[in-house]
């Protein structure tokens, strides 16, 4: 088989950009091993004229992506354009219906549409592969879908989101409030054009839905992850975590229960000398608990235009090779539906309460706390100059909807202001 | 493809038994995810009536391992007995002779004969997997020959020998010299039947020189890898290294240079607090640089059933799903010819000799350094009770020849007792 695998990449920015260059720089180390020359010969974009860094003189342009889906020169239709719906979405059905191979860094797409396009795309025999969509450059779709595949799968946890990660490392490394790394974290750049998608916990769970897809063999269900923004974290909560040892990270957590998967995206403590407490800046970290497997923990870049072109070209190798896999690693028709299922893991918990400055004040919210079946380790009373108090409790082991419970019943007492802070304390 | 892909088993032990349970328990798992059943037909090992902990009653027994390689109802040869040579290099032939695929946990097998047998095998046309033979249930192989096969991979460094890190972390955490470690690390049956294979960094250079065959392109060359061992280290070296907040490693570097393919499996300090100084008891970790990921670090157990059954179902599941790879990555025959580059990186050195103590031997010992180009960054003459003086000197950055020429020239001096113990500083 030495007849070359032809590219056509939709959407040219940063990471279209980087696969263009990576393809051009080691050709001849990607021909020698995927066995075939692997060449692209036609490319589309908003823009032909910006300058992008490299020669894309010798590839036919197309105005129109579903155009480049359907040439008869393109075998494998790289879909870079990102967004859930839209120009991305008709690119991949039409990919499919032409029966064109499909590698794509979108992981909003998949996380809503994944099960339509992968039964689609099984149904007509076309490979769609999409390892650049988690975690950047790490292969942590390959070592789930392949290096792990004879484990049951008992938990993942991950820090997915690099930029999450640069604002809170950045606001604890030089003490700064999160407004003020938010709008550094806008002006270098990081942030999507809309924000929430970053420091909502969207993206991430976009990720983390995919990752349960494939680990426990259901349909990825955004809809079904109890997700968390960082927004609410102050740089309060930053030192608080350090006086005890911890530090807040955005994390995934996806766990098959009794009761069903359960699967969450939050703000969380984590001890600060465990891995993924030391994970600094926009690197991505991604754990893997399995019944043969013990722990596996993959750490490496979560964006980028060399790893996630990296990525990309790693699942187009697969496809020159031959590698042929369901998309979710079992047949789509196969997933289970999953549940939405509240986490009832027993965990420790912080929490961060503003009270009024009043005799009693405390013991009220202690009372709730109480009622709510939620037994307090610490609790601590900051010191403060004007007429709001900052308390922080940490918890013994409970539930998330006892949390919950124990927020409603200290709000309605009256002598709390503001919204409180609850994190999940994660042990490592 | 709803045939059952059927394997025989060669071998037993730890590893064989946890194979045989993993098939068992996620049979239902592994049959939705390779896309048909995975069946054991036939098993192989020295004694038939010890117990294992497991039902072989279902499987044919074969005495003679080169008669279950050529049974019509095995489709996959897993070779678990290990040994570079004998009846588990037999029975890999035998098992490409009767143009069965072939999954192994072997490394020095594959280390020393791994060349010919890939040569074999794609002759053949028969898959020969091995990701259980490198860092136990680590998908390193995987992620090395296929996710990251885009990538000029620059550099690889890894802690790949659990046992070794065992008694370094063991020594440190205890405060116990190196022969009483060796003899609980016995008694816990940690160590290989001939433990040089172990201590002697031999197993870990095995490894290193699988990956070096994958990453770089040239076949596999154990001989070329310079080779430490960790029966040198004392206490006091792992005392000294802590109070320049180092820890010493069993750690394999490999990276190409201009002159050639660097590789090395020696005891080397790194900083303790990095992820591979962080490292503890039994975990391995393989860290892979590249010119399009910049670096991803795998993390996960060495060694132990689970781990390493792992690894061979997955091999299994690949072959399953009818993926078919050359052995390393790319044709045998398209494989370099390494060169046994020594290491000409530059970098600092931790030097421990013990001295006469008498007025000038410092002084000759300094000066035999300088006489070999190696500049001192620090040096300190321990505290001693009895006529021989410790002296450890940290090194500005150097070679490993320059290193090598030093001590030649010290031990000249008449003034330093026992063999100077030198050990590369490796930045993160």
């Amino acid at each position: 088989m030495t007849q070359p695998l032809r590219l056509g990449i939709a959407g040219l920015g940063t990471v279209g950009a980087g696969l263009i260059a990576l393809v051009q720089r080691n050709a001849a180390l990607i021909e020698a091993r995927a066995g075939r020359p692997v060449t692209i010969t036609a490319v589309s974009a908003r823009s032909r004229s910006r300058n992008r860094g490299v020669d894309i003189s010798s590839y036919a342009w197309e105005d129109d992506p579903l155009t480049l889906a359907r040439r008869d020169d393109v075998d494998v239709v790289v879909e870079l354009m990102g967004g859930e719906d839209g120009p991305a979405k008709a690119l991949t059905e039409a990919a499919i219906a032409a029966g064109k191979d499909i590698v794509t860094a979108n992981k909003a797409l998949l996380a809503l549409h994944g099960q339509a396009l992968a039964e689609a795309a099984e149904a007509k025999g076309v490979a769609l592969r999409f390892e650049a969509a988690v975690a950047g450059g790490i292969p942590v779709i390959k070592a789930l879908m392949e290096g792990l595949a004879g484990n049951k799968i008992t938990r993942i946890k991950g820090v997915m989101n690099g930029t999450c990660n640069y604002i809170l490392t950045r606001m604890e490394d030089a003490g700064l409030p999160y407004d003020t790394v938010f709008e550094e974290a806008n002006q270098l750049g990081y942030l999507e054009a809309d924000p929430t998608l970053d420091v909502g916990g969207i993206d991430a769970a976009h990720k983390l839905a995919l990752l349960s897809a494939i680990a426990f063999g259901v349909q990825p269900n955004f809809d079904a992850i109890e997700l968390g923004g960082i927004q609410q974290i102050e740089i309060e909560d930053i030192r608080a975590a350090a006086d005890l040892g911890l530090r807040i990270k955005l994390l995934g957590v996806a766990q098959m229960t009794g009761r069903g998967l359960e699967q969450s995206m939050t703000p969380c403590l984590v001890p600060a000398d465990s891995p993924l407490g030391q994970l600094k800046g926009g690197t991505n970290m991604v754990v893997i608990e399995g019944d043969a497997i013990e722990r596996v923990v993959l750490r490496g870049p979560g964006a980028g235009a060399g790893p996630t072109a990296s990525a990309v070209i790693g699942d187009v190798i697969d496809i020159a090779r031959g590698l042929r896999l369901p998309v979710f690693g079992q047949p789509a028709a196969s997933l289970a539906q999953p549940q939405a299922a509240r986490a009832t893991a027993s965990k420790p918990f912080y929490l961060r309460m503003t009270l009024i400055d009043k005799p009693g004040a405390l013991a009220k919210v202690a009372e709730a706390l109480g009622n709510a079946g939620v037994s307090i380790d610490r609790m601590r009373q900051q010191g403060h100059a004007d007429t709001r108090a900052p308390v922080l409790v940490i918890t013994h082991k409970t539930t998330r909807d006892a949390i919950d419970h124990a927020v409603a019943l200290s709000l309605k007492t009256g002598v709390v202001v503001d919204e409180p802070v609850a994190l999940a304390i994660e042990e490592d």
